[in-house]
């Protein structure tokens, strides 16, 4: 019986975080310093939450951030012509809009009119679709970290199967496209999957990112399997993950915890894509 | 033993060429006369070839299209330029830039320089990411076709599992995430798969599109399965598919040919794009 090798998203986001200090120093003393602009519309207490964390993330590195805060009751026109004076401020180097909007505003008309060359979050169609094929761009953040995670415990990918469950745009389906093109061999379950079971328990990886907590037990397990649990619940008051964490552990090679996995690694990826934008300028 | 129902394109691209000559019809009588542009670089054999098939199919459903040839030593720029004013030009709905394209040339610069809403290929990054997330747009042609044809046999999707293999950035790839779409399970082999045979055993759909002659045998394949030959294989002067045809019939529930299958809807799903981006510009 196997205990789990802990995947610590927490100690590479540290270690990536304090290579990034030197970096924004280089860049600094370049007279370069990387500008993250971040638009929060409304009180929606997890968004504020979240901006906090990322503006806090932005400090401890050294790159400037720009809290750009508006009424729920803002038009999808002042919005967008928001988005339009940071696309042209050259102190800016990436845009963030977080989500959810409020209803009358159309989501992708917004991720649409952040200059690509600003979408540090990499939602823009142009990003999503040079992520497909390949092509240089800025990666969407929790997937970039996840595979990041992976090659920094030396994980082999090629020739692997991976078996993603979910398919969101912003998890799922783009994770399971850059593993693709890292040579995995690639499936997809969601909820309309037959016999998942049957699936996830091929799976050398398994990457799980449904929102339900505690969704794999360990009878969905291979023995030996490297899992990634992308899921944050909450359940009673206390943070958990879609992977019945003490279950897996004995089965799995690798584990992901909640907290401290995949979580740390998403606004991780954000700073970086956010100095890759300040070295492209510079 | 069963013997495989045949999944005919050139049926299924016949009659929708058909109802394609009555949209057209329509449309011109609004004075909006669908225009194609076919840009055709070099004289590539293959290359001529498909293009002259493309403008006949135009003509045939009453679709303006224009051949634009330049000879191999064109620049990058120049062929840029030309894009530029096809983009400008009302008389042109689609603009297809025939590949491959000369080594001086960067073909993802080309493809990213057509107006997206003339990018009838759908190989355009934007298109990409947009069909990637389910939203409209331009759907590559023989991924689409693929799933057309999947349709008009009034097979079901949803909760299926397919196996792509394959996965170039024309065919492999989107038909995997169309269906994705679509509600089934997906899984993408390709060269660097391990144990492929027991992937595709597992396949309700089989999708091949490796470009290797009669690749898939009657053992990599489940019984009752429905199987899909995207390739087109000259042997002997003979063309045949990724499928060994002969051997698998006798296994499929349905089985599409080469010729005749697949190939004819591609052609088909390019004037499909062109009428509906026509259709837009009214």
């Amino acid at each position: 019986m196997m205990t789990a090798q802990l995947l610590s998203g927490k100690e590479l986001a540290t270690k990536k975080r304090e290579q990034m200090k030197e970096k924004v120093k280089d860049l600094v003393e370049q007279h370069v310093t990387p500008g993250l602009a971040v638009i929060l519309i409304g009180e929606n207490p997890a968004s504020q939450t979240y901006v906090r964390a990322k503006q806090k993330a932005c400090a401890d590195v050294g790159i400037y951030s720009r809290l750009i805060e508006r009424p729920e009751s803002i038009s999808e026109e002042e919005l967008l012509q928001e988005i339009d004076q940071l696309n042209d401020d050259p102190a800016i180097d990436g845009i963030l809009v977080q989500l959810p909007l409020p209803n009358h505003i159309t989501e992708q008309a917004v991720i649409e009119r952040i200059a690509p060359e600003k979408d540090v979050d990499g939602f823009h169609p142009i990003s999503i679709g040079k992520m497909m094929t390949g092509e240089e761009t800025f990666l969407p953040c929790t997937p970039y970290g996840v595979v990041e995670m992976l090659k920094e415990a030396k994980l082999p990918l090629e020739g692997q199967h991976v078996v993603v469950i979910g398919r969101s745009n912003i998890v799922g389906k783009p994770v399971g496209q850059l593993l693709l093109n890292e040579n995995a061999t690639v499936t997809y379950c969601h909820s309309r999957t037959k016999d998942m079971r049957g699936l996830t328990t091929q799976a050398d990886i398994l990457i799980v990112a449904v929102g339900r907590p505690k969704f794999i037990k360990v009878d969905d397990v291979k023995d030996g399997a490297i899992v990634v649990d992308v899921g944050i619940n909450r359940v009673d008051g206390k943070l958990c993950g879609d992977v019945d964490f003490d279950d897996v552990k004995e089965k799995a090679s690798y584990l992901t915890p909640v907290p401290g996995g995949v979580g740390p690694m998403t606004i991780t990826m954000l700073l970086e894509n956010t100095i890759q934008s300040a070295q492209q300028r510079k």
